[in-house]
Order: structure tokens, then C-alpha cells, then sequence
């Protein structure tokens, strides 16, 4: 039950796409993710997913529009829904959902689905 | 489906202890609360609790010992852990926890339980 500081977490790595789980709590975790350049169109099925934006400016490409998420902003992603998260510079990203989330979604083809998360 | 302005939210509202609703996903609620003086002491026996602090100092009670968590730190408070928050100046705090929880958790005679809250 010890305080987590972000920042300090987040220093911890460097690489993009690979998200590392910091809290879990009534099932679902809080993870940070670097992202940087496109992902890969996914959903996921059985879960909803929030990004919330720490630094940089997440592109959310949805398929009939897309949104600029900036730093203290956040968004939700119903179940269901098709997006995808472009970085054109460098973004820092916390994420909130079920343990069961997988990164790429029902796209498990993309070559960067990570079924085991590190946690830090 | 559109995005959240965390801060633009935090404007809409000034008093203290009174989460308001933000965001919902699989069964969860993320909320802004805004915090000054003692909390009561409780616990919630189902439910386990997200602080994120966005401003301010707050200051965790726990039975053995005291946390003090400042902006980007956060901190989880397991289902059945008695802890008393005490913000000295003002804090502004995100929670992350089940739709279900009760800001009083086990101290419903505190008055200061709020068994429905706003959505911003």
C-alpha cells in the first residue's frame, strides 16, 4: 500500500507499445505506456478502456472522426469500438482497465500484442 | 465518446467533499473530488480505492502510519483498510473506484456521505 509516484515509474522505461503495470485494484489495472508513431485499428470486445494523457498529444482514430487528446485529458473507449492510437511525437499514457485487456485488441496479428505486462 | 477535460471539469465546482462523476467504465467511475480539513475515519469492506492526486498534499491516515502523496502520486486503499484523508490546504484528487463505493465507506453518520453524486 505504497504511494506510487508516475513520473518516477515512467522513468523506468523507454521502449513504445509496451505498457507496465503500476496498481491493480477490484480487477482492473493502471498501466503507463510510451507510444510513439501509429498503432494498429483494434477493439476489444468484453472491455472498456480509458487513456488518460500525461504528455504529448494522442491522436484517437475512430472510424468516422478522430480526437486530439492532450495532456489532462482523457478519453473513454466503449467495448465494441474500433480505434486506434497514433503518436506523432512522443506520448505518455495512463491507462485504466480490466486485467484482461490485451494492448492490441482483437488485432493480435500486429506483432506487438503483449500477453504478459511487466509490472513496476 | 468524447474526450475529458480533467481541469476544465475541476472549474465547475468548489466545495469540498463531494466527488463528482466524470467517466464510467466496466462497472468503475472516475471522479474529482476536491479536499480541505480532516475526512472521517472508514473503511470500505468491497471496494478497493484509487487516489490520484492532481494538486495539493493529501495526507493518507492509516491506523499504523501516514502517507503523504503529492501531485502525480498516487496511492490504492484496499477493500477493508481503515484510513482517514486529511488534506491541510486544498487538494484536488481523481479516484478511480467501483460505481458502487460510498465516499464515507463505513461511516454513513459522518454527514458528510453523498449517496448520489453529480455527473460533470
Amino acid at each position: 500500500m505504497d504511494k506510487i509516484n508516475v513520473a518516477e515509474k515512467l522513468s523506468r522505461f523507454a521502449d513504445h507499445w509496451n505498457p507496465r503495470v503500476i496498481a491493480e485494484l477490484n480487477g482492473q489495472q493502471v498501466k503507463l505506456v510510451k507510444l510513439s508513431g501509429p498503432f494498429v485499428w483494434h477493439k476489444h470486445d468484453h472491455e472498456d478502456e480509458l487513456f488518460f494523457v500525461l504528455k504529448g498529444v494522442l491522436t484517437m482514430e475512430l472510424r468516422d472522426r478522430s480526437e486530439q487528446i492532450g495532456p489532462g485529458e482523457l478519453i473513454v473507449i466503449p467495448r465494441g469500438v474500433e480505434h486506434r492510437p497514433v503518436a506523432e511525437a512522443e506520448v505518455e499514457v495512463m491507462l485504466f482497465e480490466p486485467a484482461s485487456t490485451l494492448n492490441t485488441g482483437d488485432a493480435v496479428g500486429d506483432g506487438r500484442t503483449r500477453t504478459v505486462l511487466e509490472r513496476l
